[in-house]
Parts: C-alpha cells; structure tokens; sequence
C-alpha cells in the first residue's frame, strides 16, 4: 500500500525542526507518538498502535490517547490540505504549520487494545487561515471513535519566536 | 489547602483495583498521569505538571495531553458528583466508574508549560447514567482551555467481565 512506502514523506517529516517537538507528532521528541499522517486518494491516513500502557480498563485503549493523535492527524491533515489547496508541494516555503483550535471527539465503542488503529481523515473546509477536518479510528476495520478538530495556521509570532530562539 | 491535604483520598482513590488502570488517571499505571480529582467547595479541582517532553512548540504545553487530563477530570467529577446526588461517600458500594462518551475541547490560548496547570470542573447536568462537567484549565490562575465532558456510567457487563477475569 501507497501509505507503506518509505519513499513518501509524512506530511510530518516536512515540519520546520524548531516545530518538530510535538509529543504527539514531532519527529524529534523521542518519549512522544511520532504519528505520521499520509494522503491516500483523497483521504488522510495514519496509522498507530497504541503501547500496552496506553489503556483505560483492561482490554480497552485509552479515550485520552484517541484524543490525542486525533488532534494530531487533524493538524497534519489541515497541512496536507493546505499545501494542495496551494497548489504546492509539502517542503516548499512558506510552511504550513497548524495548531487546535478546538477538538470533538465522541467515542462510539470501547476501543480494543493490541491491534493497529487507522486514523482517516477528511477535510470538511478550507476558510482563511483555518482548516476543519472529521476523523475517523478503527480497530480491525470498524468505526470505534470520530472526531472533528479545527486547527488554525500557528500565529506568524509564535513560529517567529521559535525560529529566532533557535 | 483542603486540596492538598493528604488525609483526603481522591476520587481515583476509591476506584475499583480492577478498573484502577487508565493511563489518565489509574492508581496502578506506573507510566500514567495518575490524575487526581477532589471536591473543593462545589467544584472539583486536579492538579497536573507537564513534564518537559509534552511539549507542542517549544514553550507550550501539547493540546492532546490537555485533552487527555481533561478527560480523566470529566469522569472523575462524575463519579465524585454520582456520589454526592446518591448521598453515599465514595467507597461504598456500587463503586461509580465513568467512561467518556463524548468530549469538546476549546483551546483558548496556548497553555504556558513549566507550570503547574490546575483543571477545576463543574458539573452541569445529572441524567440517568450520564453526567455532563465543564472543565477549565488554567495557568498561572489564567484559564487556557475549556473542555465539556459527557461522561456515562460504565457498562455492567465491562464491570463485571474485568473483575471475574482477575
């Protein structure tokens, strides 16, 4: 599959370093999830599976931890469409790096623990700088979690500030 | 503060061995957050610092995290709220256990990391075997990020598999 290829970057791998901390996705925070989010067709995709830790009562991952890589997979998800809305390749300059603005999640089903959990994404809505987009988490194939984030492009100031303090 | 008095058990403190696992909030998850809900007047209040790894850019606390405490906050006001309403003290039995149905989180500015964060929740509504909480979350007492949680009571069948597998 197209999202197992090593040759395609995630949208993550292109983050700005200074901005690569994220506990939830930034490739340079060695104690964090590293979520890694793709496009496939017209869809987000990332995959992850959770630590046998990562649980709410025996058997059941933990609905703190769904809510966190939704979070994450939506910010990528908003970059990933922001680059094509732009007509431009991830990487190229100015980057796209987007913060939460708000998150919904509703957990429709205990999440099984042990198997890899899919997180798809679907951009809802490109308006300015903001970017609503619906996720998804399966286990097994099944809808055990949806989510909605609203991620805002990060103010130029805080990007600034990192980039200088570097 | 009676907050910070240890005689008070928190109400995570009372949750069932069995059930006493969430990486949120369990008692017995070594490499988990171990939230810890009491009652302060008519609110409930916890109290949580990031360590340096839950980081979002450099000098922010990771919103995912801050969703995940909100969470473990949102049951554990419901259990503490269930309580109260059926006149028993937590502890006795039926133990009141939650799992988060649905979750909203408004970030409202970046939360500063480095600090002790203070997440204090009211509750909303009692129906059934659902609680609704609104949860803040503040730093350097300016509140950051405002969190609803619908909490339900746990299923009897999740109950009583758990404890009949120990």
């Amino acid at each position: 599959m197209e999202i197992h290829n090593k040759e395609i970057k995630a949208i993550q791998g292109y983050y700005p370093e200074e901005l690569s901390h994220c506990y939830g996705c930034g490739k340079l925070n060695e104690h964090g999830h590293q979520i890694k989010s793709y496009w496939d067709g017209d869809e987000t995709v990332a995959h992850f599976i959770p630590k046998p830790y990562h649980i709410a009562i025996p058997g059941y991952v933990y609905g703190g931890l769904i809510a966190s890589i939704i979070d994450c997979h939506g910010t990528g998800t908003a970059a990933l469409a922001s680059y094509k809305a732009d007509g431009r390749e991830p990487g190229t300059l100015p980057p796209f790096r987007f913060v939460t603005a708000s998150l919904q999640v509703d957990y429709l089903k205990p999440t099984p623990l042990g198997v890899e959990l899919e997180l798809r994404g679907k951009v809802i809505e490109i308006k300015g700088r903001k970017v609503l987009s619906e996720i998804t988490v399966s286990a097994n194939e099944d809808i055990c979690v949806r989510g909605k984030v609203l991620a805002v492009q990060m103010p130029e100031n805080l990007i600034k500030k990192n980039i200088s303090d570097k």
